[in-house]
């Protein structure tokens, strides 16, 4: 296997291209891979001038277009050829990068990678994996956001492409996977869940059934899995409710001077709690069941959400899961 | 209007009957209605038998059989006709109590609610309405359970229904309504929500258009319209995402011995912020669009949340918001 090529589109995200490139130069630092900085040349130098590193291992493409968060995905794909986006997509279609990274409109992302890059033979959806962080381990959370009307087969699909996902990223032999319910019973549910949990015992997966909401937390499963619509939702509504929480937590407990003195005392083992609940130490969310590896980067990520990212591309790559998710389907 | 009278269903949930009659007991305290408890007639006396109350304001209706959980919802309303559900239903519909109260099997509830009580007329699904605390005032969430493969018409009447709740129990002028989606642009999110944004355009309700997920908690809108499966995945993942972070909280600080005393001088202010994050303080979940009210209690109710759902009763009644929604639709 020649060099590892990871391409990373430096003009997408709220925090690109300062935090994005900056996050390049980090990841440098804990392998050999070369890293392909794709976006506008005269940006992208001007912030990797601000760094010391090895200079055979960065690579920058030129693309002079952008691609905005709230253009309309598909026309954005089919007008701007020369985006940081379809370039870099361009360039793992082409074999010239064996994975791209992007934080930019997840829209124009998932359709750009399923258009340009295209699905492994016998996947009917590809679908957005996100890890969520649980007291006992990382749970992976699927479908979150590249499908929003799914039919069982989508949702019996994706649990197969999880189970590879998870088995191989986190070497969990035949993880347990679970439909995310509104309750456990076989009965429970939509029409849509209804019908996947039908499917789902037919597999040869280690598939245990329905799991409630409440447990997602718990590490019930290793995998779950639901439409596009619900996985998204429940992803933006733990991040909100987990900013909240924190929030409150801090006012109450600097509203009085025993708290604030409290709140001092305890400051390091709450911070120690935020970096195990913070989803940017676990990378980005990769897209499964394509012919390369594609991951949707958090819009908010700093330089140390993109490590993680390009860390994860790492794991992906060496672990071959693109042609294992094809040897299941 | 005569002396309004609330039925509760002694038997139903998993602190039932003790917590439930202890609930009606402190409920006595501030008002003066009449309570009807709805059981088995020997169990209620026994836990009656153990506190003083005005004894002219409780009525016992014997009701010798239970609707266990785990029972099709269907068949148990059909054929347990002298279960504490169907008789509490009964003494509704017959206009012998004004509201009934149940903490039991929420499907036989919902199931039994709609055949015996009945729909206001126009009224397509009844549904769930859940308040959620917010740091800004509640804010009402429906659909929360009770239809989970809702028609975007179906959206659109919770809206009215959830907006004449909102306008005469919290006292807000025309309140801001949102539908839960995975963006606020009006061409996001699934088949149903996008069909139900379009006619929700063309009511006179005060409609902001989509909220996202992760807005729930910042009182983006007064009123929020889901799908029931929806609504049901974010109350439940919501409850559960509370426990664990209050939990690891808990763990992050007692780990430690500078954590443990920062722990304890900060007490107080965390004990507050709980209460103000409790669901049980803010009662059950009415279930709108019937021609009386039928009231959900959480299955794990104590005594302070049984008197949490009969104060939300007496409010709702004396807006008689029933009639108000007669009139909506």
């Amino acid at each position: 296997m020649s060099q590892v090529k990871i391409a990373v589109d430096c003009m997408g995200g709220d925090n690109a291209p300062g935090e994005i490139v900056k996050g390049c130069v980090n990841a440098l630092k804990s392998d050999n891979d070369i890293l392909v900085l794709v976006g506008r040349e005269e940006a992208i130098k001007t912030e990797l001038n601000k760094y010391k590193y090895d200079e055979k291992r960065i690579e920058v493409v030129c693309a002079e277009e952008v691609i905005e968060n709230d253009e309309v995905p598909t026309s954005a794909i089919r007008r701007k050829k020369n985006s940081s986006m379809v370039v870099g997509l361009n360039l793992v279609k082409d074999g010239k990068a064996d994975a791209f990274i992007s934080a930019g409109n997840t829209g124009a992302l998932l359709t750009g990678a399923t258009v340009i890059v295209g699905r492994i033979k016998g996947v009917e959806r590809p679908c957005l994996a996100t890890l969520i962080p649980t007291e006992k381990g990382p749970s992976l959370l699927m479908d979150v956001g590249a499908n929003t009307d799914c039919k069982p087969n989508y949702i019996a699909q994706f649990a197969k492409m999880g189970s590879v996902y998870y088995e191989n990223i986190l070497g969990v032999k035949n993880p347990k996977v679970g439909i995310v319910n509104i309750g456990i019973e076989e009965e429970k549910g939509n029409t849509v869940t209804k019908e996947a949990h039908q499917l789902l015992k037919e597999t040869d997966l280690n598939f245990i059934g329905n799991a409630e909401a409440r447990d997602l937390l718990t590490h019930a499963a290793d995998v779950y899995v639901c439409d596009g619509f619900v996985g998204n939702i429940i992803l933006k509504f733990g991040e909100g409710m987990a900013f909240t929480l924190f929030r409150l937590i801090k006012k109450a407990l600097l509203s009085t001077l025993l708290g604030k003195i409290g709140a001092a005392l305890s400051i390091k083992n709450l911070k120690g709690l935020m970096k195990e609940m913070d989803y940017s130490e676990v990378g980005g969310a990769p897209f499964l069941g394509l012919n390369s590896l594609v991951v949707k980067a958090h819009g908010a990520s700093d330089a140390k959400a993109v490590v993680g990212a390009v860390n994860q591309c790492r794991t992906f790559i060496k672990n071959d899961i693109v042609n294992k998710i094809y040897e299941k389907m």
